[in-house]
């Protein structure tokens, strides 16, 4: 009789982008590992799957897990929500099943894993079945106020983060009563984004940062700066202005 | 005539505690480094240098910084302010001289430089004058929120970011309109943090993650814990509850 010892699916953080700012643990896992899964759109190569290039064993088996959707419903719709929750469903039955053969995976994900990462939904369906470790990473914030050369928080500043999907009004709150803040998916938000910094009179002191840590990287003052759409892995920051002896 | 170029001043983010979560890059210019400065309080080997324990070179000439004062006066009183101010520039002109003799100086900073730290102090006194670049890191937070093996913020949840020194007014006021919540500098205000979060409304979803990543990590749910007072490196977090497909 053969016992088979499942395998453990790795939620690994790859960080904001450079390579460089791997951690040494998900460096030595996605070197080593023999099954990689990865979120893309459906036709791209991924973000995730990008900044891992050349880093991947010669006999790696690799499981990209397209989304089923991106932009093309409303997040609120609860046909977005549907289909997205079928397409995690199934890809966690997928990676379940293959650990249970004893196979360790590595599922690779964009900046820290448990800050408003996809591979949440997966950890969440699979975290009762079999065994699940996350690598905490980089985040992409910290890439971004890092590319700004000015820190974010000072003293007892306050650091809110907010999400560009949000609606204008609630941005706008939140900004006003922030004294560091940063916004995430800012993408084709930007308009919206800057509308509310505006309307929190923090407009002057907003910074856009595009691709941080990336060889694309772009930083520039909102007021400097008439983009009205961002790339997705956009972020724009205000830096806190706290006690500093 | 002999020329010497001016060193570089490294920010280094050496990470949450485990020094397998250091980045590639902060791993391999510790490694290399000749001249590691690094703040401690007087007596103790600090927290930074503690995580690179055997890690530098042979060679390598220490710098420890040694805090003037840490708990002995509060942050409030001006003494304070002035004592941490001589002690910051005295540091500063230091590394700004060694670095005019041409020599690369790495100074350690835990968690990520730029997100209330240390290192913020010298980055504004030097940066004007010589070359200073900041390396990022994993915050300890990503890693206190990984210990609990529950992810931060779901969908458009609001991450809010206090520091357990805020009063404790203002803290309930914050924790009561966050989505997802972070303490920082828990320490000895964990009763005052205790309080403030009963007063939002949220203790029963509150957590305490003392030591994130280090070998002395211990995870436990605030109503589930007598603790009246932290060590210094705790974190007080809350989950977002947001949109999950």
């Amino acid at each position: 009789m053969t016992t088979v010892t499942t395998g453990t699916i790795y939620g690994v953080g790859v960080g904001p982008g450079d390579p460089d700012l791997m951690s040494l643990r998900a460096d030595r896992l996605i070197r080593s590992a023999r099954h990689v899964a990865y979120f893309r759109k459906r036709g791209q190569l991924g973000r995730a799957r990008t900044i891992v290039e050349g880093l991947l064993h010669p006999d790696v088996n690799e499981i990209p897990m397209d989304y089923p959707v991106t932009i093309e419903i409303p997040v609120d719709d609860p046909e977005y929500a549907d289909a997205l929750s079928g397409f995690y469903a199934a890809v966690s039955a997928q990676l379940a099943d293959l650990a249970r053969t004893g196979a360790d995976i590595v599922v690779l994900c964009e900046g820290d894993p448990f800050f408003y990462g996809s591979f949440m939904h997966l950890h969440a369906r699979l975290k009762d079945h079999v065994p699940v470790v996350t690598v905490p990473a980089i985040t992409g914030m910290s890439a971004a106020w890092t590319a700004t050369d000015v820190p974010i928080t000072w003293g007892e500043d306050v650091l809110t983060v907010l999400t560009g999907t949000m609606p204008e009004a609630a941005l706008a709150q939140a900004m006003a009563g922030a004294d560091a803040l940063v916004v995430m998916k800012v993408g084709r938000n930007l308009p919206k984004v800057r509308k509310a910094l505006a309307e929190a009179g923090k407009l002057e002191r907003g910074w856009l940062v595009e691709y941080a840590s990336m060889a694309e990287q772009r930083v520039v003052r909102l007021i400097e700066d008439e983009t009205s759409r961002a790339p997705y892995f956009s972020i724009v920051l205000v830096h806190g202005q706290g006690r500093r002896p």
